[in-house]
């Protein structure tokens, strides 16, 4: 009754997938790795006695691999997860699903055509505790409806190879789907409205950015991405609804007083403040591999997700404070 | 040694002016009520021992005021500041200075002419302990310069009369003096984005709104006007710099615990919010007077206030999401 | 209509009374002063236009002197209440009333001989938001009795001169005085437990200590007295009843957020935090010579603290934990 | 590398901890049950494929069970735990390790006979994420030495068989733990202070009940036992050190602002507030099997909790407040 996983391109998150589902989490262990360099494969399997593979497909194939985790870098994904679904096996891929829309939309036919759900992305904000009670409290229908969301996305620093676009693709990507998920509705047009940029950046980078975003019944959202605060990763959100507001608290553990005030630490990083949310993430798609049904963020999450961050590229390129549309082919009934 | 002051226009807010004064602050007195209604001027002058006088000019010109407060109707304010003006006398007058652009500048004009400051604008958010702290660290030049700020102005309901373009020129009008404050530099933009509005509104108002301004260095402030909240008067402003953000506090004098949680009261009105600052307004107010220097928030800044209004209110107006910029005419060395 | 203040013995709490009489409220004037040293009473008086008198007695009995105000050292409060009270003129009298018991009968019965209530205690926290916001949720009744406080009294710093018995008498006073208001009852007995000292002290103090106190229906009164806590001054208090609890909040003006954390500042002295409740105290002291009924803490409330400081000290003083009774005359029907 | 797993006496605890390891934790699997009503065992084990077993010392010999776990009601922990012992197997006993100190002393007999550690008490809030930031904020010396410490152990209600020294032996002693872990010094007094009783509990019960310990170095402890407050499981605890305090925060995983003012949730059991912990707790153990060294709280923890139990319990039997000095067998070098 364990889950046999195999994994496809374990750099940093992928092998932090491997140390949780190996020390931390029920029913799963991680049994093949592949890798393009096989150096670092057989580093990484060794150590929990997992077989190396040549390639994605081999790894699929194997017969004691029972599903597929996809941590490759983002150009790398569809085809192994075309892969995936040809073979059958359920595939968590991380987010970005792929970096276009039209590598998602074949990854979405061929999940069609195989007839049943096999992958699920790497959102893995859905699976936080903050999130989930900010959805049961609108779900309630206690505060009536959602009006305004407003969203900080902030880290302590960006690396150099962090580029323009990567303010979106890769880090409001999370609030775009956990907006999406949190509301039920779709993101219709994406604005990016760019601030006096602080001096503490590379200065190929424009840091900070607000990014507006509003959704068919035309909730309005702003995620400020500021990836170079010197101070910590800090996430809020707060939905104001007509009746009241719910937002992220800070989880605070302790409380300090001292000569800085009564104060609480901001995490250092995503995996101190998602820890428990990646845990979650996975024993619940383990679970639901065991069950036969995947129930996590699909690919049309992933397509969503990938249409709205081309329309934020777009409006981050385009001269001041353009408003794009977000334009989504109509929904298939097998992802309803 | 005590200051004189003759009242112009005495409805809500003058009235709780007088009470401050006679009950709480030092070292001023009013002695004179004019109203349009000379029998509500007589029901406000009789319990505080102070004369009645026939109109605004019959009562700046008395030999027993020092100075003036008015409070009447908006449109009414030119003439009377004027009158001060050419009479010599310090005169606060409530926000707006005056409704129109238009107006603000023939009450500067007059005040050059005079040839010192006698006029204060009612912006009483500078007084608040808050916001000085916010603008203390800022100035400090501790967490950098300032990117970004955040503001909620929400109220609990709004009443029939409230009209459309209200939520700018008296609500967010208060945002939009403090922006200037604690940034120090003129706002050169508006643009106002509308949000899913709330049931809980008259048919005629667009409520909530997002008021979007940015300044000469290219701060971007977004004001959310929210005045149908239905839970109460929250007021909300981060200021995010290059190296912190700085944020108000609840000023909670109580946390309870019960069924509903661990919480704090959130303010029932601006009374109640801002009381503190009202009278720590006054009160400087006075003392600059007596000092014989004003000192508080200028002509030109009601003015600056004003034509920001305009390019709000026009944005509102407008379809969309439409930007306006903000023309002042150039800054008189007068108001340095 | 201004109440004409003469203040005998300013010191540092005297002096920020006469300039907040001064400065920041309504109707009174400080118009006559007397000190110990005459040099220092000149120097007091001079900025302020006010008389110097040579002792206590003749500030009393001078015409234009309409109430007292005695800040000077304890021991001779007495003197100059009691004049106060046969001179038939309305007297704020510092805190401690006087520093023995024996001493307060005797200011009550002189009170009591002249038939009517003269005396006001400067016991300021009953004029807190907090501590006021505390007692009207008791009151409403909807948390059920109480049945336990916590407080924290601590400060940053103790001077030299600040000895054993006074985080009792002059610390713990305030919490003495403030729980019998907060819970109408009376306190019947009191007990010291001394935990591990601070190294960051002076060899002649015990500090920490705790205070614990019982009130005539049971309720359990814990104290935290901490005066060199080295961080600030930090007043907590929690009331614990039957249906929730409420407890003062922080009052934060701002909240930060940098390589600290999120915090709020503490206080930096007693001033800073309870200067609004100064400012309320002496007002509503005014209001009430004006109104010509005494209505703030009484000279029972300043005996009653007197004894209840007692039995503290001996528990200091005594071995170990000892709890000593608190042994209160009848309350004469005259402070009812 | 899967620990098998043989749990005696699965009640609600028990039942929960099953749950833990077959759906949330790694590399454990429960394998066998038994328990005094066969009926129960079977309807325990059957979902989970386990075996049942007639007795605990059937389920400790039998070959494929590596560890044992004991939830079973208190009198019967010594039997079990020795048999275990005996057996040398490790095992996990749910708090408290038994009802007496002397039962205590036996299991730490036949552990020391037996040459190695295999007892692990279930002392679950060592391993909550608050207190394992206090501990390590302490072990950094950043505030100077721990002076008191204050905490409340508060729950909404209590069931009719929760007797008088439950609150003592089933409730405080958590905190009794917790302190030892915190400061790392036995505790050498224990006092109970008692409070006016709410009306919200069964009249046999004192409730609620302040349980004041020392240690070694004379930390001053005051624990709040309050378990029937109506509205929640409220666990705070705050150690005040020489130049600082450290508290648990709430954990808020959101806040609310509406009606009710801004507010986050307590929890409502200690299951909901203390899940990670267990989840930690009992992985930890695995882990520990695994590597062949119990590390978590031990047979002389359960003991040393056992004996300041018996003296917080003589004290809430005692008149009045006495204080009961706890006396600890010299530690043996084995539990060093
Ligand atoms: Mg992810
Ligand atoms: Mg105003
Ligand atoms: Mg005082
Ligand atoms: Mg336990």
């Amino acid at each position: 009754m364990t889950v046999r996983i195999g994994i496809i391109g374990p750099g940093g998150i992928g092998r932090s997938h491997i140390a949780r589902i190996t020390d931390k989490l029920a029913r799963g262990r991680v049994v093949a790795v592949t890798d393009l360099d096989p150096a670092h494969a057989q580093r990484v399997a060794e150590p929990i006695g997992a077989s190396v593979y040549a390639d994605d497909a081999a790894l699929i194939n194997a017969d004691d691999v029972d599903a597929v985790i996809v941590t490759s870098f983002g150009p790398a994904h569809e085809g192994s997860v075309v892969r995936a679904i040809e073979a059958g096996k359920p595939v968590f891929c991380e987010k970005p699903l792929a970096p276009t829309a039209a590598e998602c939309l074949r990854i979405m036919e061929a999940e069609q055509r195989g007839g049943r759900r096999l992958v699920q992305v790497g959102f893995m904000r859905r699976y936080d505790a903050g999130y989930r009670e900010i959805k049961a409290v609108l779900d309630s229908g206690g505060v009536g409806e959602a009006l305004m969301v407003h969203n900080r996305h902030r880290n302590p620093s960006s690396p150099e190879n962090y580029l323009e676009g990567m303010s979106i693709t890769d880090t409001a990507i999370h609030e775009i789907d956990v907006m999406r998920f949190l509301l039920g509705e779709e993101i219709v047009s994406a604005r990016v409205d760019k601030p006096k940029r602080t001096t503490n950046r590379f200065p190929h980078l424009s840091d900070p950015l607000v990014l507006v975003l509003r959704t068919t019944s035309d909730v309005l959202i702003d995620v400020e991405i500021f990836v170079n605060n010197t101070y910590g990763y800090d996430i809020q959100c707060e939905v104001v609804a007509e009746r009241g507001a719910v937002a992220l608290g800070d989880q605070n553990a302790t409380v300090r007083t001292g000569a800085a005030g009564r104060s609480n630490r901001i995490a250092a990083d995503y995996n101190e403040r998602f820890e428990a949310a990646f845990n979650t993430e996975l024993q619940e798609w383990i679970n639901s591999v065991q069950g036969g049904e995947i129930v996590g963020p699909s690919s049309w999450d992933g397509y969503a997700a990938a249409v709205v961050c081309d329309a934020g590229v777009r409006s981050l390129r385009a001269d001041g404070s353009q408003e794009f549309a977000v334009e989504l082919i109509e929904k298939p009934a097998f992802y309803a």
